[in-house]
């Protein structure tokens, strides 16, 4: 049986809550686990506003207030909804004291500190004895048992700060045998009761097929996920958004809104900005919402269409011209990380190749680089030679992770801006174009955003899922993910729970041989070229490109509501207007995903 | 005789100011020298957050409020100084309605649009009849005489808002003989009383030229320079820092601190990063004080210790191994954008060659860019030769107005993160460097903050050098520049004055020929390796390097001390920690000053 929780709590006041923690800082350090003294990483020097931003203490909705939680278990496929009618409900009363580990997977995201914190508030609440041990590195930190005991003292001058640097994070995977067994047999020498893990997509499919690999070779620790990704693609029926998308969001269209200022003031260059994010365009689609560039270009639209990359550089090249005709050489053009494994994908898939699929093969059978045009197939290697040699170069780094190109390291912004000239200039001499001369400007914005102070709301947001993940604990669920729903809304409104991750989880078929069927696995949420969200930006698209309607939402505020403090982001805000009806169509779309689901899910872990 | 002036006002309510200008608004559009409607760019989408610092009102100092202002006439050589005894002094009562032009030249910076409100403000208080025009589209527009009437009304949105965008600007160059006549020709035909010139170091030079051309000409508009640059680098005794140097350092330090921050979370980068801000490293050294990144290169060492790109690559990679010993395999590493201009000099001084500018010589007469190597000297040639092609290329490009390398296009980040691997790899083939792979990440932070919403205290700076360019226009005074000083205490504090051009320019030699003299132009004002602001640096070189100490200032705030909106540049604020005394010292500098200069400035247009 695969359940969902709902938890409410008797409100109790904060202060009491505080008392709690108060008392339980005096025990600190009683364990000893952690192969670093309590000074570790203590040598911080804070600027006025870090140390302000220490002070602030998120929210708790009304559920997680007070020290008694009811938890409601229901349906995988049911939504926590307050007016329904739950069959089996129970307060949880029994809070014996826990060993619980916890580590960062993958991209930094601003928020990973809060839910540390908001995990040991919740922990040390309900059971002072309870210990929280954090793994310093990531994934690496995890195999090596290297941990350090989170104290309040430890904790003081990380909350509500940017960055996963109180830990750490290496390796993004916990996946190969080698891999699990170093996790299973930390988790066994630690006496963990629960291992949580912070991550996304990649690190809640690792956290899924942790916990059934774990229960199936009876070790008591539960592995609990909590989603924290700025990509934003870790989102489903259940997870609405995830902690850092926000932040990531704000700090990038600041970025971008400046930079069109900048456009607009000088009149002379095109900026072409790519936005880390990975495979899917989330974040490029809320920084447009937000900021109102000229142009983007989703890599969901470019699947969709089938767009080549001839395709997209003509289509850049008519706006540059159509702004022309107005007088206008100036344009901000925005391109999803992800963009690129669109592009060749599409540019090829006639034939079912995957160029970056080709070449990261090649590469892991030693063909040395100089060598791998030559062994592509015909389609590929042609696509491979008309690129540019800076961009050939990037292709042939080493594949990340989850086996995707190095993104990051890919200038897809430099390749487009390079064609676009050469058209312009073609154009220019053919007389087709009697325009100024093109000039672009590239950018990559991920890097100089992702170590941010996080935003009040991812503040709020980390630290509740923090709590929930306790309560995950507490009531002895294997697998889960915490979640919290209703998030464009005030915090004393949000509905927390928790799901099982298999109910986030989809099959595919290998592409080459539709008879293989790959693992289970989250899947980034693409863009959906159906939603309100997408509807929002055709509507604009026009306007955007031609009548420079930039709009800056500014460096990001802590205080004041008239000040965009409390400000969610546009897409949250969009698809969720009709909450109670997308409730009523995810029942009907849960019930047809449970019957093509469940036959793949028979996971013993995930009954309690 | 070249004066200097001190403001003191009356004080009066700033409800009254506000009424004022409210019986104003009625009366715009009454001139109509606009080309463009009382519409134009008015169709503007704020964020909440900008319509929240449209309604900021920025404060005046006690001297500048009121209607009745005393104009303090001191020599050139002594700076306002409020207990000093005046031998000349007067109330000017006597307002009669002026014209006058506003233009932006060169980069914008932010503020730039307060220092417009400003002198729009005063204008009319002083005489509703008065008109303010500016001129659309930077020097190019003055030339062309494409004005909009300034009115309340089309101000509304640009009130504390980034960019340059109200106008626009293209050119910097206000030089040439068709140039300037273009320029007296518009004021003339304009019948300007005055024109307000807003800019850096280039703008400024031009302002004090044209103004002797204006009057040797009998042009009976007055020329007047406000101090607005990004760089930091208008700085003298009399100007302790330029609108527009502190939002941008605040809007860097946060995106390099975020990268620092994602740096020590995944201990695997080097990060090297690019500061926008021209010839002098002001902007690099501010943010380095404010930031406290591992390392940061500035362009005056490199020339003080004629290091070579050999030297600095050694510097760097000695850094990396240091770090790798104490297991750390990342950082954060500044390199201002004046740097490659540094480097080139300094390895060919022996021959007194520079290769950048035999470069562009060589591009003037129409060589080739495939024969440039060919035809340079031997020295240059060898390091052309050696550099790689990325960055040859990008040498290639057409200088910039002030005959210096577009320097915002050269990756120099790149090219030393590049040496960097090399000499690494090196190091580690030899078995001297035992760590891991050096792994590195290039950015140009640039264009991302130059339009950014300028902070509290570049409105404030701006909007109050806007009413003092005012003042200098009533006052008759021409080729001044609008001053304020004490900048680093609250704005009730501020002394405000104006200063003549000449007095703050200096006369160099030509490199090859000393017997040549060039004319008299400001200088950037370079950093100081005896200052204070690079003492400290020194001070914490070594913690900086070693210790990750990272400091993160944060988004911009504009609210609230404790957030850190009303911080000044910390260069000013240690640089200034002993401002009488720097007086006492001014007064001795400038009489040797006065002495060596004055020969080259018999300009009969300084006199009132």
């Amino acid at each position: 049986m695969r359940e969902r929780i709902g938890l409410r709590r008797q409100p109790c006041s904060e202060l009491e809550m505080l008392g709690v923690v108060q008392s339980i800082q005096e025990e600190k350090q009683d364990a000893g686990f952690g192969e670093m003294g309590g000074d570790y990483r203590l040598a911080r020097e804070l600027s006025d506003l870090q140390q302000l931003r220490t002070l602030y203490k998120p929210q708790l909705p009304p559920c997680l207030q007070g020290t008694t939680v009811r938890v409601e278990f229901g349906d995988a496929t049911i939504a926590a909804d307050p007016s329904a009618k739950v069959p089996d409900a129970q307060f949880i009363t029994d809070h014996p004291a826990v060993r619980v580990g916890v580590v960062f997977c993958g991209r930094q995201s601003p928020g990973g500190h809060n839910v540390i914190w908001g995990l040991f508030d919740s922990l040390k609440v309900h059971n002072p004895k309870s210990v929280l041990l954090g793994f310093l590195g990531g994934s690496e930190g995890l195999f090596a048992q290297k941990t350090l005991e989170i104290s309040d003292e430890i904790l003081a001058t990380y909350k509500n700060q940017g960055g996963y640097d109180l830990l750490g994070r290496t390796k993004d995977q916990i996946r190969t045998t080698e891999q699990v067994n170093a996790a299973l047999n930390a988790c066994t020498t630690l006496k963990l009761d629960a291992l949580v893990i912070i991550g996304g997509v990649t690190s809640n499919t690792d956290a899924a097929r942790l916990a059934q690999i774990f229960a199936e070779r009876k070790c008591l620790t539960k592995v609990v996920g909590i989603p924290v990704t700025l990509n934003g693609d870790l989102k489903n029926h259940f997870v609405e958004t995830s902690v850092g998308f926000d932040t990531i969001c704000k700090v990038n269209s600041q970025l971008i809104s400046n930079v069109c200022t900048d456009a607009l003031s000088a009149e002379k260059y095109y900026y072409f900005i790519r936005l880390m994010g990975r495979k899917a365009s989330q974040v490029a689609l809320e920084c447009t919402l937000q900021s109102h560039p000229n142009m983007v270009i989703l890599a969901e639209e470019v699947d969709a269409s089938k767009l080549t990359l001839f395709d997209i550089t003509k289509k850049l090249c008519d706006a540059v011209q159509a702004r022309a005709e107005q007088d206008k050489y100036h344009g901000v053009v925005l391109l999803p990380e992800g963009l690129i494994e669109s592009i060749p994908e599409s540019l090829c898939i006639c034939n079912n190749l995957a160029p970056l699929q080709e070449i990261h093969g090649l590469l892991r059978k030693g063909v040395s680089a100089d060598n791998i045009s030559g062994q592509l197939s015909p389609w590929a290697s042609a696509l491979f030679e008309f690129l540019p040699p800076f961009i050939r170069n990037q292709l042939l780094l080493h594949p990340e992770s989850d086996d995707s190109a190095q993104l990051s390291q890919i200038e897809t912004e430099k390749l487009l801006a390079h064609l676009v000239e050469i058209e312009m200039n073609k154009r220019q001499e053919e007389g087709t174009y009697k325009g100024k001369k093109f000039n672009a400007i590239c950018h990559f914005f991920g890097y100089q955003a992702r170590g941010s102070l996080p935003s009040k709301f991812d503040c709020d947001y980390a630290y509740v899922l923090g709590h929930i993940g306790y309560h995950i604990i507490a009531a002895g669920l294997n697998g889960y993910m915490a979640t919290v729903n209703n998030l464009k809304n005030p915090v004393n409104k949000w509905r927390c729970g928790a799901a099982p991750i298999t109910a986030m989880m989809t099959v595919r078929r290998y592409g080459n041989n539709p008879s293989i069927l790959r693992q289970p696995a989250l899947r980034p949420a693409t863009v959906d070229l159906k939603g309100k969200a997408y509807d929002l930006l055709r509507q604009n698209a026009t306007k955007f490109l031609m009548d420079d309607v930039y709009r800056n939402p500014g460096p990001l505020q802590f205080e004041g509501a008239g000040a965009g403090a409390d400000a969610r982001p546009v897409i949250l805000c969009v698809e969720d207007q009709d909450y109670m009806g997308r409730i009523k169509e995810l029942q009907e779309y849960l019930e047809k995903v449970r019957s093509i689901v469940k036959p793949w899910l028979l996971l013993p872990t995930f009954s309690r």
